[in-house]
């Protein structure tokens, strides 16, 4: 164990810098302000407001993304007993430094006089990026070092921006609020690498993979955050006026549905009928993930309601039924479940998708290339993601042993909780002396 | 008690799956998206803005309130040292179901062609619907069951659509920050509510009927994201403009002078001096509640202050004094004190409003209709939360014995907390071995 | 120490009281709304909406500044194990009131008519004008009593508005995200009052002067929310369209490449690699403090990052190796090291001001006079800081004695944790039963 901590002294500061160093660099080479004159992409640009471009018009949307980023993913993962400190910690070491390099991988898309022009649209995209490296995450939490993880951030986010670019310019699919190029493709490239990180260690639990009382309600800031903002996840990026109004009201009507599916279904399975945190703080969320390709089309209300409703039952009984036996059978180890989060319900709005485009919900929308984007998506994910987890294999990389999973301590300075029962001995103290008073 | 588990299993899933689906029919009937062409109630769909409608003008707004329903009124109720789950995860159950049915109730009145058409300004007002029953569950905090708690809200916000209509549409009253016909009307319904459900058993009090000091932290996460985030709730159906600005400054001032005051007050009344988090966490919020319904009336900067500072202190001492006659002598326990936060408030607020719509400082106002809108949202709250009582006391719903009040592990899995111990004491270990490298 | 805790019983109602009713009388003499027909010093009055002025369109920068004072700075100080309700109670009071009295000191400068018209530019403003407090605070945190603090706001705010005039109408000097007049202002101006208040009982540290795990996880929340809105707080008052776009870009650049240098650096100086979490809840924010004053100059993207890989290194540093010699040579105890995140960054930033404005990145920007400005917030602060910590010092203000620093019990009802034990025995005992069930 010393061995692996000391290593983290040299290799990590040294990967950090290095990979701050060339991005700087690449930033100094390729990066600049937009200068207002942008057209061709960025819907935003040459919109409804011809008299009089407004550059910030998306930054409440974008601030909303960001918080679902950075407190939202960050917190959710704070589950975990004793590996809080991680979670929030390395999903803003992640996300920080992901979004610099989605800048960029998503940018040399989209050259102007070879330069990356950087508007709110365009930070929004690169929050967007991190979101696929910080679902993969949940599915390794607690078994992998930040070098490790570093290591995926660049992988995984090079892969994300060329399978976007296949989507969006190539196939012209429809994914605004992203259900199969961040959250399927997400979760499955973080399946791929945990099944080739596998630990048979891990296979009969870990005393530190739960939670206790208040480390679940931590998590529990990260759902509501997740919750609340996901109708700007799904708009941000969308057509201006009324289709923009569109997918926030589908994803609104979506997740209050699948918060009453997701509750019952948790309560149903329980012997006892008792609800279980995990599918509070994560199924509840499902509606927002599998109306994401469809949240600006013309489903209807009700439409978006049933995709969130189907997708709290489906994300609730993958949590009970089906992740142990992945874990069991498939040798896959799905610390936070992004399988029922953000794989099936991912899938779910790939298909919902391919259906809706079908049924002309979408103008100029084409079931096939629909249905080549979720392949596409599924496709990068398990490849890249397999090719992934082999490099993060590699020995040198700092990787925890089993018994030190989990653990905030092997990488981080944790104060020492004696003290506290110490501390509450003497305050036992002061209410003494406050009844003699 | 096991039978009391038992019931949770299949009523609970049941009432929720139905509800749902029944929501999901009249929204297929009954719902459509905004077309833009919408006229009339809505101040904001053909104000100062004709050239060009924005459908998402209101969206900052709009999650500004939402981040107070979910997070705000979620938080502030997890003071409680045993009751977090159920604080934060009823909340979001009750919230995400009562958005649903409000939007539903309150559009009845408003069909276009036969159908509610989904703006902004509704979804605002759908979770403005919601902010009621989450009053009302302050009240009856930790002693009701989910199936009571989601029948009270399907009664509570259909009265609220009537009592609203009545008010805005018959009354022409003004009540812009709801002082009237959300904070009292939420307040006196869950008190009477509450009066119904009375349990001699807690009349010596209840083990788990207070907080520890972390419980006391998360609820300062809901107080504080309250505070700062008033000024939307007060503002965001105003009329746009000047007359929305002037509703924020109100309140913004009302809510800083209210702050001042309560903690003086709390201070005041402890013998030595000490500050109170029961009133740190609510009595600060007492402002925005008593500013309420003069939030967009040329009442002054000053006039604004006074009555955030006078809020203050009837808030506080509401807390130190009210609260335990009205729980020995009344019969009423009123968990969370809605009466000091909004009972109280919610009045003086309407009075407020009717001394300055007689002195002219809304033009087109009449003082005699603003005494109505109190009067009416009064008499439905106390008739209506009554029946509402007598209706959840059934003996089929679930209700917890009082040994089990204020607690979660009777609804949720509840993580042991022996393994902290044990847990606690392998960290100790690792120390030991960090002296020893 | 009863006398202490006695004192708080009159001294700190009168105090407060008296200040918000004089504060309600000036703001009845001088305050008023914005009519819409305000000129000259706000920038957003008469800038690029010559058709429509539309009083609301900094509402959403303004909540997100609102957000930053309130849970940022106030959570941010929660990290210390019995201190939380006295570090966001307290931020909460000081906040409400350095907002009503910034509103004033700032708003004499700029009378209308003899009035002060109160618009979103100047609550955005105000909300900056306790920002120094908060900073101060943060310096002197454990070691004062509320009354104490209410005087060092009523000083230092006043201080603060004649500074900022004086740099800003006078000097003209540039700072548009306060590097110099807010960060380096309110640290010096802390650390010059901690200079005063020194402790020598508390030279060998203090039992309490620490973290527990679920502390350091609460003070992430502020962390966060601070990294997450920093774009806005140094772009809400630049000038509108692209020159606020390129505040926004650049500090959210500089905070993304600080991040990864804090992160690396942190490893670094701890043997074994280990992250220290105080390095990680301030230096990664050191970004967005450097980043102030150039935000809105065209200093590129990969120059603004350059500004937050440095200010990450200097704050880590600081905090590793300076802290301790400040605290044990010159007697400054600067309990949350406001000098490394807001002192040498604050400064960095002034200096990047000063070559920015040199090599011609702000049109009409003048070195000598950014330097100026530089050398009169630091002036300010330390000279207005040392009288005020002496007046800090007169002995009837209830500071507390050196046993009772860093503990929420002398001011605060704390609930007592032994109740938490018998609990979780009681709790066990469910457990119990569950499994005989």
């Amino acid at each position: 164990m010393p061995a692996y901590a000391t290593n983290m002294r040299m290799k990590f500061p040294i990967v950090a810098l290095a990979l701050e160093i060339v991005i700087i660099i690449l930033f100094a080479v390729f990066v600049t302000y937009d200068d207002g004159k942008s057209h061709g992409h960025d819907p935003h640009s040459n919109a409804t407001h011809h008299e009089e471009p407004r550059p910030m018009e998306l930054y409440p949307m974008f601030q909303d993304v960001h918080v679902m980023i950075f407190i939202g993913f960050g917190f959710l993962m704070t589950f975990l007993k004793r590996y809080g400190f991680s979670s929030v910690g390395f999903n803003l070491l992640l996300a920080a430094f992901g979004l610099q390099w989605g800048l960029l991988t998503q940018g040399l898309w989209h050259l102007e006089d070879g330069k990356i022009k950087v508007t709110i649209f365009k930070i929004i995209n690169a929050d967007f990026s991190t979101a696929t490296v910080l679902i993969s995450f949940g599915a390794v939490l607690g078994k992998t070092s930040p070098v490790q993880l570093l290591i995926m951030t660049v992988l995984e986010i090079s892969l994300f921006s060329i399978n976007e670019h296949l989507v969006a310019q190539i196939f012209k699919a429809n994914d605004v609020g992203a259900s199969m190029i961040i959250h399927a493709f997400g979760a499955y490239f973080g399946l791929a690498v945990a099944r080739v990180l596998y630990r048979p260690g891990l296979r009969n639990g870990h005393d530190n993979d739960g939670s206790v009382y208040h480390s679940d309600l931590f998590a529990m800031i990260g759902t509501v955050f997740l919750w609340m903002f996901w109708p700007s996840f799904n708009s941000a990026i969308a057509d201006p006026g009324l289709t923009q109004l569109t997918a926030v009201i589908n994803t609104y009507l979506s997740l209050a549905a699948c918060v009453l599916s997701a509750y019952a279904i948790s309560s149903l399975v329980e012997h006892k009928g008792k609800l279980d945190m995990v599918h509070i703080q994560n199924a509840t969320l499902a509606g927002g993930v599998a109306v994401g390709t469809c949240a600006d089309m013309a489903i209807g209300p009700y439409g978006a309601m049933l995709i969130g409703f189907v997708a709290g039952i489906i994300s609730t009984v993958g949590f009970k039924y089906l992740t142990p036996i992945l874990a069991s059978n498939l040798g896959i180890q799905d610390t936070c479940g992004v399988h029922n989060l953000h794989g099936m319900p991912g899938i779910l709005g790939g298909l919902a998708g391919i259906v809706a485009v079908a049924l002309g919900k979408k103008e100029g929308g084409d079931a096939a290339m629909q249905a080549a984007a979720l392949a596409s998506s599924l496709g990068f994910a398990l490849v890249g993601g397999a090719i992934t987890g082999f490099i993060m294999k590699l020995p040198f990389w700092g990787q925890p042993p089993d018994q030190n999973c989990y653990d905030d301590s092997i990488y981080w300075e944790v104060p020492e909780e004696e003290e506290e029962h110490e501390e509450s001995l003497a305050h036992a103290d002061h209410s003494k002396n406050k009844a003699e008073v």
